[in-house]
């Protein structure tokens, strides 16, 4: 059963084809994700991940680890704080904050951490609720 | 430049395909999106959309429309209030509820609703800043 305090942490990084990808799904071409040419252009200096994109990572730890299958997905706050970059290496850091056992919910803190620098890219709450976990 | 009141609005709907390459790309192969045998089994009764997918249209929007090139998303909030399936038509409707000129931010309502039942599907509110725009 998921507890007060847990933790669970996981490294990731994107790549510019899974910007493109993205792009391509969500049909969000904004040139800030695609063209380094623009992107130099604006305050950022160099394309930046799609936020959702970045933000979809605690979609899979939620769905898959943490507290995995069976996850139903009731709410998402981000503060998108920084630019995410690709071929940088993140780590997501998830810790409840929160349990109601009658309900079967949790909040969850979702923040994603750039590991050489230690500044925080993403911050947010996850309301999640599990049947048999929470 | 946008102003209180302002709305966008949009019709879309996702393909099983396009799920698909979001759970490649996310890495969240929960079963629940993927797998309708098991998604029989669960009280969504058939394979639902991952709701980060879900919500990339707004990033889309935002990105691309409304405001458009340069915005930038400082934060969501997203309810998904019901869950969403493939090959139904839902609309992405977007209205500005709070403007700060000083800092070029808005606060934007987003919300999913499904065409034929009416009903809302997601709900949330994003916060863009957009320098020449807003």
């Amino acid at each position: 059963m998921l507890q007060v305090g847990d933790t669970y942490s996981e490294k990731f990084s994107y790549t510019q084809e899974q910007v493109q990808a993205f792009a391509e799904l969500s049909g969000d071409k904004n040139p800030l994700h695609l063209d380094a040419e623009y992107a130099a252009t604006t305050m950022f200096k160099k394309p930046i991940i799609h936020g959702i994109l970045g933000a979809s990572i605690m979609s899979k730890i939620l769905g898959m680890h943490f507290p995995g299958e069976g996850t139903v997905y009731l709410r998402q706050e981000i503060d998108f704080k920084r630019p995410m970059y690709v071929e940088v290496q993140y780590e997501a850091q998830l810790k409840v904050i929160e349990i109601n056992s009658d309900k079967h919910t949790a909040v969850v803190e979702t923040k994603i951490v750039d590991k050489e620098t230690g500044k925080v890219n993403v911050l947010g709450n996850a309301h999640v609720m599990h049947k048999d976990k929470i």
